[in-house]
């Protein structure tokens, strides 16, 4: 069953010590890989905010098309977007492995230095974790522990009748680099980097939280048909979105001009983690303000009305009609 | 792909919203399942205790010997077990799944049945997390977050110089009742119990936690010798363990009757979920009181002396050698 020698003779044990070397103290953090449970403290004003992902091999990711490092940059950055997508600051990370023997220590060094190096970037930690042998895929678990001050925290639910639509940044890059990849085509750079690095938008969700600015937020992770519907149905509002009004990028533009279909990718496409908030209508200039202040494109695509569901404008004014509403792990969709 | 119509057809936010029916609210939790994040209150006074596991198909649990509310019932008593193992008291409990097609809905209430049902005999909650299609294996990652009044987390690393080492209820139970069933004999219902529905030791940990009785406490997951061994290390002490007051249960003694080799399982078997702890020489009393109190044996099995490593003592004060060191999931031992 060993294919790894080096896994193998490391066991258990010693690449839990093996990660332990990679991690970081912060002073938040009492007591962190190497025991039963790490121990932290919480500020008094603060609310404790917990997400939990999990990746599998030949689902979530394929090793043909990323290195391990990105990996380990991905696996993080998608758990710190929620902590992002509620406003908080992401604390502490924990991961699972189960290791496949095919992989070398060599390269889950680097699968872990990619996900330290993404926690640090937002000030968090890896601060516990589990492994074992797989015998299948490569799996991935990941929980991120993040704060916010009390009642500052943006839920999906509370979005308001006349709320504008906000996202940050493009849509639609990264599922149209995995598009190419799965098509046997090379995307660009900057497409290859949206799917395989992520940047989770903790900078904004903070000052969308602390500012009350957000009514709802949600990171963009299953595509913005299905996302935004998670914000409707949470808060009982239907929307309208402008087509023309999506945020994309050069690189989308550019094989968009010879694949005009492929406008699907950016509203059903996932793995944006962009932010996709609401705003009060009379407080749509403060989001100008905070765009500039953060170097980074809030558009404005849409309103919350009185309708049921969601409707999709095109610039004609008639109806868009999309054929995929978001991934679904089960259905395939 | 689709091998079970149903689970296809709820699909993944179906799902998520079935065992959102399952779950209940908790005064602290001000946010469960459903948004990018639970949102907890944490008490001014407490320390935050995190623990992550993952448990695979095929490697931690085997669905041949197991039906799926005594595995939904596993997964969250090993989780709580860790939190028990510092002295805490759970709180929060995130489930991710990554379920192959074969499975049924039904199959997977009944998983969640169990798990929820254990939070609940412990005061904890399903608070999140995850769930995707599996091409693979079964896969089961669970945090837990509990709480330990500020300072009195037990851990590894406080072992003192002449400190006994105790040991609640019975060991070798679990990897007896794993041993027969891979032998295709069918182990006794209170041996089967301990394997299929390990018991996490909550109330003894909290105890020897706000006593100050426990110096150092660790579950035994991985067996008896290793996690000595992890404490030994933690602590820098070596220890020397009495063979004949390993405590065994009528099943296991009897089993062991006719093959006496067997011992070996109550050392190095993993999975018994008992608490390990060790207690300065002059309140050895406490826990004698304290087993009465609980109604639950705590028994001294050794001592932490000026030596390397640990030591086992057979009755005739000869050596015991052993042959396993615990269980390595990679290393396969």
């Amino acid at each position: 069953m060993v294919a790894d020698k080096g896994l193998a003779e490391l066991g258990e044990f010693g690449l839990i010590e093996r990660i332990q070397q990679q991690a970081e103290p912060a002073p938040f953090l009492r007591l962190g890989i190497g025991d039963d449970c790490s121990i932290q403290a919480v500020a008094a004003d603060d609310e404790l905010l917990t997400s939990t992902d999990l990746l599998l091999e030949g689902v979530h990711f394929n090793l043909q098309w990323t290195d391990f490092e990105s990996l380990g940059c991905k696996s993080a950055a998608v758990n710190i977007s929620d902590i992002a997508a509620m406003g908080g600051v992401p604390r502490s990370l924990y991961l699972g492995l189960a290791v496949p023997d095919a992989l070398s220590v060599e390269q889950l060094d680097r699968f872990v230095a990619g996900f330290v190096a993404v926690a640090q970037a937002h000030g968090a930690v890896l601060a516990g974790g589990d492994t074992c042998r797989s015998s299948g895929p490569l799996v991935i678990s990941v929980t991120a522990e993040g704060t916010a001050p009390r009642g500052q925290a943006v839920c999906r639910s509370g979005a308001g009748a006349g709320d504008l639509v906000f996202v940050s940044g493009t849509l639609g890059d990264s599922a149209l680099a995995l598009r190419l990849l799965q098509q046997g085509e090379q995307p660009s750079a900057p497409l290859a980097g949206r799917h395989h690095r992520p940047q989770a938008r903790v900078s904004l969700g903070r000052r969308l939280a602390e500012t009350g600015l957000a009514t709802a937020m949600i990171d963009v992770s299953d595509g913005l048909v299905a996302d935004l519907g998670h914000i409707l149905k949470a808060s009982g509002h239907g929307a309208v979105l402008q087509l023309q009004e999506i945020p994309l990028s050069p690189g989308f533009s550019e094989v968009l001009a010879h694949r005009p279909e492929w406008i699907e990718l950016a509203l059903t496409g996932g793995e944006d983690y962009e932010l996709l908030f609401t705003v009060a209508a009379e407080r749509a200039d403060d989001i100008a303000q905070l765009a500039a202040e953060l170097d980074l494109p809030l558009t404005r695509i849409g309103t919350l009305q009185g309708i049921t569901g969601l409707q999709i404008l095109q610039r004609d004014g008639r109806h868009y009609h999309f054929r995929r509403s978001g991934f679904d792990h089960f259905s395939g969709r």
